[in-house]
């Protein structure tokens, strides 16, 4: 035996099996060698590998689930847009916002005005908050560069957040986030320069994990949509994409078409959508804190991504403009109160459905052969972790079998 | 001079005087015995204050605001609801969980089962997680007693929640919160007793602050209110009550009529309600956190509370059945995202106007004399305590000059 870390008197939410959140009541669970290797209720654990683990932590009937992932975020960003919020909530228009250089633009200029340690230094503690609240995972988008340099910036530190942090970052290459100033009169030179330069170049540096697009009207066409995505294939790249928000472009269809991990936000998603995702085996990432936040009304369709057997995420979108959210759990109650999801439906979305739309398989549920990471929660039952709003109800979390400190 | 404590370097937002958020900044606050003593420009800082400070922070522009205050809350009570939030999101009816022992009798029998130190235990963390976001005065209220040693046994707890975390608790009496099964066919024995016995005798134990009630249609009528406010009075206490929050019962006016520190929810507040309560000074206290929860859609009138200048508090409700809400600054942008208050209308919610809502004239503001209730945040900007959805933005707190641990 000799396990590296043993917890007791757990009750672990599997995400594996029938029962409902895999529930394991006064269970243990043992890991080694940064993995999940001994599952088993209580009176199965034999006094021999008690006696030779290394850690033990008798944690009382307390929740475990495995670590939180966050799916779709935008956490690497210089300024913020708290006086843009301000601002609107005193009654300027968009017009006037856009005006003052408000808007997208004010994050590019910011991030592109930021070096490399000054976005570090802004973007850490976003993610130290997401940890915080049970985050071991975290996809993060670049977007806010939108040209070489601040592109492989944003790439940069949203691995170097991995490390600082001990979790595991996962990065999406989103050139096609918005349209830079300088090609407002120039739109294909810059749907080619993302293809033809920035995507192979970071690709090339190792800095880019899946590809990712805003397809809306007020974003970039399905067919530039499809240019990047086919770049992206000849890469050996996944993709997803940002798609249905705001209208239908029949964006999921095509990130279906292309194998694609997950579209994302989806409340203009169509049944032909909704078929081609379930057929294509792409996850659908629900996004509550955007929807909040704009208070749309159109809602997701919730019941037919169920009744498809679409995997559903739900991730925060933490962005400065429309998503301003640093709490996954809260995205999860925000997903429950909102979006009618069970309680069940939004913790399985920010584990093992997460894990799907990174494309992960060695995370998301508790089971042996999985990463060690390992959240123990002030919490006896799972419904609590969508049930509180806010507060932190983390005790400990190992990411890797390894303690983490948050 | 020989001040105790002198921040430096700090963008103050003092909520006194007209500048939006009454902000100064580059300047420092000093405080000694327990009190502000000195606020200013740094140029204006003398060489000898500095010189004879005790303890001395420079915050680097960091924003401090006044200790927040939450002035309308229910988190002290036994167990919890989330296998209700459970059931209602799988499809029970209310009338089913209701046969399955739910709804608020459930929150009632637990807080009946449990003894002071359990009920201690259980409440606690959700003192702690409010004081982690920064509120160092809270509002608690009893009612899921309803009989005399459950509710004192709640207002003992509350009271030691004040001295166990160092915060300043203010308790409010709310017998007449929920009809007690065992007193379905005698309601008015019920009001009798609270009337009778149960105020009386918990004011004379120093329990209680202010006198609370529930006048709603599920609740209590307007003449039982009436009744208990009469026997307030008597006791030379203060009165605030629920009121039109899902109907009008003109309990506004009611409170208003007494005199009463606010009304509180008030999404059916009528015009005639507004202007009793600004003729008499009442606070209208808001509590998105529960209209969040229930999905309403009837929004309070804010415009009008505005221009007939009511002041607007803030506050969480926090509470096991409607606002499960840990998180003041989360309510605070909940009153921004879905009431459309600014935010500095918001801050001061949470600050200078909970103060009121509770009589509280010692705190509320960052002036000399106040008491030395400061949150120091991770934060330059007011807006930005709005603005982010979660996260921990508390960087240090002090209550009555002592630093706080949290
Ligand atoms: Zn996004
Ligand atoms: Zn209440």
């Amino acid at each position: 035996m000799n396990w590296d870390l043993l917890l007791t008197h757990a009750s672990l939410a599997t995400f594996v099996g029938e029962a409902t959140y895999g529930l394991l009541t006064d269970a243990a669970i043992a890991c080694q060698g940064g993995q999940i290797v001994w599952i088993g209720a209580m009176r199965d654990l034999s006094a021999e590998s008690v006696a030779t683990t290394r850690d033990m932590h008798d944690i009382g009937g307390a929740l475990v689930t495995p670590g939180l992932i966050d799916c779709h975020t935008h956490l690497v960003f210089g300024g913020d847009r708290a006086q843009e919020f301000d601002l609107r909530l005193n009654g300027a228009t968009y017009e006037e916002i856009a005006r003052t250089g408000g808007g997208i633009v004010s994050s590019v200029r910011a991030t592109r005005n930021a070096s490399e340690d000054e976005l570090l230094a802004q973007s850490l503690p976003r993610a130290r908050a997401l940890l915080a609240d049970g985050v071991t995972t975290l996809e993060i988008k670049s977007g806010y560069g939108l040209e070489l340099e601040a592109e492989r910036r944003m790439l940069r530190v949203a691995r170097r957040i991995g490390r600082e942090l001990g979790i595991h970052v996962q990065t999406s290459f989103l050139g096609l986030h918005a349209l830079p100033p300088e090609y407002k009169d120039h739109r294909d030179d810059y749907v080619d320069l993302v293809c033809n330069e920035l995507l192979p170049a970071l690709a090339q540096e190792g800095l880019v994990d899946a590809v990712d697009a805003f397809c809306e009207g007020i974003g970039f066409t399905r067919a530039e949509t499809q240019r990047v995505f086919e770049h992206a294939r000849q890469l050996g790249l996944r993709v997803k994409l940002h798609a249905e928000q705001l209208s239908d472009l029949d964006g999921a269809a095509l990130v279906a078409e292309f194998g694609g991990l997950s579209a994302d936000h989806l409340e203009y998603l169509s049944d032909a959508g909704i078929q081609a995702m379930a057929r294509a085996g792409t996850a659908a990432v629900l996004l509550p804190g955007a929807f909040y936040a704009l208070r749309e009304t159109k809602l997701p369709p919730v019941a037919s991504l169920r009744s498809h057997g679409v995997p559903i995420a739900i991730a925060t979108d933490c962005n400065p403009g429309t998503s301003p959210l640093l709490s996954l759990r809260l995205a999860a109650n925000m997903a429950c109160t909102l979006f009618r999801l069970t309680p069940e439906e939004a913790l399985r979305g920010i584990t093992v459905h997460a894990a799907r739309a990174l494309g992960l398989h060695d995370r998301g549920t508790l089971a042996v052969g999985k990463r060690a990471d390992l959240v123990v929660w002030n919490a006896k039952q799972p419904a609590e972790l969508c049930y509180w709003i806010g507060g932190g109800l983390v005790r400990q979390i190992w990411i890797g079998g390894m303690a983490a400190l948050f």
